[in-house]
């Protein structure tokens, strides 16, 4: 797609503002809030602002509030149609859209977690399946009018492909990528583009065409990024679905973050055809597209969808292994990982480790605690190899338009360092060496996954996201990674600032000076759980068990 | 391993005679041929040399005439013992080394296809495994008493492992291959390790430590690299199974030469760990492990014995894939690929080819004509991506002792080109697009597998190995590739020059006017099997399907 980057005689800023157009032009307008149904400025928590506003009919709120499993459920039965479901989520996703917008505290136009909104597609999809679904008495596939919201750089057709860069606002693109032509064979429905970062490389989501995206659970703390449009799409519950993509924690981050779901795979499962980043070719860490989703079942679902249609027949580099069926038995070691030994978690993040740990026992899981290992050399190693190229790759993407980049994305950008081909090498070395310790490691510990904080503790403000170890590690091992919401919040009576802690190092310090329960008041809690190396259906199951407990 | 290596004060030539002395000090001297019972030195092929000199007995010649898939039925039944089949294999092998030494019309001395025996090693294992079958009644496992060879570079532990640098001929390595131990737990017996080229970059076999590796089919051509001692070891029937290794077609040049089997494997099916080459985490082009055999059922005996005992538990980069058992019936259809659209083959291999389309087609086979694609472009991706350090990891190997580089090496090193990250990524993106493209190709083209010649012709002569591009087209598309023997050879009478053919490039060029049937006369030709990415299984079914129908 090169040919159609290079160099205009536009500012960026005009630029950009194409870009913007196209989603001011999709927005469908007769579904936004009134001014006099916009929530109060002081508000953090927009999450029910779609029941309050009584825009929803009962349905459309039980719509939207099911997660793909039940809503297939529903629409085979025949009670819901695919066109009632996609409109629900659709006037769902222009609300959220408006607030994140327009209740923001902070002075800033233009602040979206879409980028496009593709609504007329969508219900004339959904019309079809319903035809068919009359027609056949059955549903076409197993994702049969699912309302599914995309990271923008994943490709649609005709659509663009911009990838936060205003480089590429022109920048069209051929077809839709693989996975989302196999979710669209399976019957699923898109509808709704979002927002990411600018170079992608940070943990929260802020670019030059498209500002801010915000987290709706909590206007001041970040959404997490990269994939921080889905993770405030899916939070709003915008979508029954989303796609994100990941290579160091950009999905399950905002998963944490926004209080829902999210899923890493292995890589090499998922297609990842249709996506592109600057620096193809890249392959010491492989970006991997996967699920943010409101269940595990839905992530089960998507997966199972997806790799039942053998992708690795039209992508050649993908694994040829099918979903498999697994039963977690009760009989799993879980390893708690309390801290990655660099950063100790923020109080509420301890709580809810420590209460994880003792209903597991309770429930008759065997729990070990993990010792971390060797986190600051993978750290590190992980940073070497995001830039070998020393960000050329990035830079030169922006050099062409001259756009600003955010403070966080050119502090990550800071670290890198051009490699040789050789120290490149060596570094995939020292990488597949750290992979098969860590791998003896965990058979050593009898350990089959590890339960760990996806981040320190809740969401970070806004703009300062700037420690990703905790996800980051399980990208350099290639392990599958799984993030769900405790249904635990920050929580200022119990979650106090941990009296006498000393820090033990200077990134350990900044962060926790950080904590103040004020400021993370009812933000979510969420977990990781960490499996094996390719064994994504055995994580699965064991994230889902381990809910089921910590839930009970 | 690194530290292990490193400048010495004495000459290459006293270094290298360091792992001489290992080699001459393991050699079973009871088993020599006396003086007498040596081959007149005009002799080119010396193949049936050992039933001529009448020191192995019938049994002994029957033994060492059998593939492993028939000595492991024969030791079943109890009536060949494990001591027996590694001893007969053991006098073979020295009677295999010593004429490949002394037969030779090149006057050279130290002219060896053996690096090191293991006889004690492996008489002692073989006893162990006599005892064992003894009291259980029943076999240790699938290759219970398999007298297998390796390459040099696979390591054995407590031996040397140089790789054929003289630099590295202290490296003494902590363990057994993963590969080799997992074969040791299906009762495999090693007892002979063969020689390989200096740099591993060639298709020939000559390295400043042990001299030149002959071909025992015909002792003026080569023997194949850089599996070479593999080649001619198997070729003479010094063992039942061979281990070697393929990044552009090692393990299937030494086997077209030698007139025998040999499988590449896709990438990351076979265990790799334990194996190190100059330049460690390139992963652009990755070299794999694999069989050199007596037959096709025993390159599914060892691939089958391996994945059953799934490593990809201890070694995670290893894609976790069963051998699975398939059934080829005769609805595939085979594409023929003439030639690679850079060098016409010559005419033995014309022959054969011409040969196996009217049997395959007159058994019934849908066969088609593959048009070559890209193979140019295949080719120069290729060696781009064998040194994008500039061929430093090798060089700097070298330099360490000054020792000489052959012409055959230092010719391909030539090619080598520093690139930066960035350019290597691009090369990766274009080889990936390649690896799709052909897989597209394939399946429009409606092609199970492709037929092909492993070579321009029958081995070249000796030094003069200096075409990959038949071998190497698989590698950078990572497609399993299989090569057998068709039980031709270069017949005179039949093979003539082709009148009026003009050559379309200065390579074909080349290639064709080194065609003299006098020069091959009685040289073996092989085929090669091409299947899909990851279809190993089904690549070497349909090999076997092939083989059968032209050996009909």
């Amino acid at each position: 797609m090169g040919s159609m980057v290079s160099k205009t005689e536009n500012t960026w800023e005009v630029e950009a503002e194409k870009s913007r157009k196209v989603l001011r032009e999709s927005i469908p307008e007769q579904w936004l809030l009134p001014q006099d149904k916009l929530p109060s400025s002081d508000r953090l928590n927009i999450l029910s602002v779609p029941e309050e506003s009584g825009l929803l009919t009962r349905k459309e709120l039980d719509i939207t509030e099911s997660d793909a499993t039940h809503l297939v459920e529903k629409m085979g039965a025949g009670e819901w149609s695919a066109e009632e479901v996609t409109i629900a989520f659709l006037k769902r996703a222009t609300i959220g859209n408006q607030l994140v917008s327009f209740t923001s505290s902070i002075n800033q136009s233009n602040l979206n977690n879409a980028t496009e909104f593709m609504a007329e597609d969508a219900i004339s999809r959904a019309k079809e399946l319903d035809a068919w679904y009359a027609q056949h008495k059955k549903l076409m596939g197993p994702l049969h009018g699912v309302p599914i919201s995309t990271k923008e750089h994943i490709w649609h057709k005709g659509r663009v492909a911009s990838g936060g860069y205003v480089a590429q606002v022109d920048k069209i693109v051929p077809e839709d990528s693989h996975l989302v032509q196999l979710a669209k064979n399976a019957g699923a429905v898109f509808h709704l583009r979002t927002n990411e970062p600018l170079t992608l490389m940070t943990g929260d989501c802020h670019n030059n065409i498209f500002g801010q995206t915000l987290n709706p659970c909590h206007l001041k703390l970040s959404c997490g990024g990269s994939s921080g449009g889905e993770g405030a799409s899916i939070g709003f519950k915008s979508a029954a679905l989303g796609l994100g993509t990941d290579i160091g924690g950009s999905i399950r981050i905002p998963a944490a973050f926004n209080g829902i779901y999210g899923f890493r795979p292995s890589a090499s499962r998922l297609p990842y055809d249709g996506i592109e980043l600057p620096g193809a070719g890249q392959e010491s860490v492989k970006c991997v597209i996967g699920p943010l989703a409101h269940s595990i079942d839905d992530i089960n679902l998507l997966m199972k969808t997806i790799l039942d249609q053998e992708p690795w027949d039209n992508e050649v580099s993908l694994v040829p292994l099918p979903w498999k069926k697994v039963d977690v038995s009760r009989k799993i070691t879980v390893g708690i990982m309390w801290s990655d030994g660099i950063v100790h978690p923020h109080p509420p993040m301890n709580r809810v480790l420590k209460s994880a740990k003792e209903k597991l026992q309770a429930a008759g899981i065997k729990v070990i605690d993990w010792e971390p290992y060797k986190s600051m050399e993978i750290l590190q190693l992980i940073i070497t190899l995001f830039f070998p190229d020393g960000g050329k790759a990035i830079t030169d993407l922006i050099a062409l338009t001259g756009e600003p980049l955010s403070t966080g994305a050119a502090t990550f950008l800071q670290h890198a360092r051009e490699l040789t081909v050789s120290e490149n090498w060596a570094a995939n070395a020292q990488r597949d060496r750290l992979r098969a310790e860590f791998h003896s490691l965990m058979k050593d510990r009898g350990v089959d996954v590890i339960l760990c904080p996806p981040f320190v503790g809740a969401a970070p403000e806004m703009n300062k996201m700037d420690y990703g170890t905790y996800t980051m590690l399980w990208n350099l091992l290639d392990l599958p990674a799984l993030v769900f919401p405790t249904g635990e919040v920050v929580d200022g009576r119990v979650d106090v600032v941990e009296e006498g802690y000393v820090p033990v190092n200077e990134i350990d310090k900044a962060q926790f000076e950080r904590y103040d329960p004020k400021t993370f008041e009812g933000a979510p809690i969420g977990l990781q759980v960490v499996g094996k190396h390719l064994r994504d259906e055995e994580t699965v199951a064991a994230a889902k068990l381990i809910e089921s407990i910590l839930k009970k």
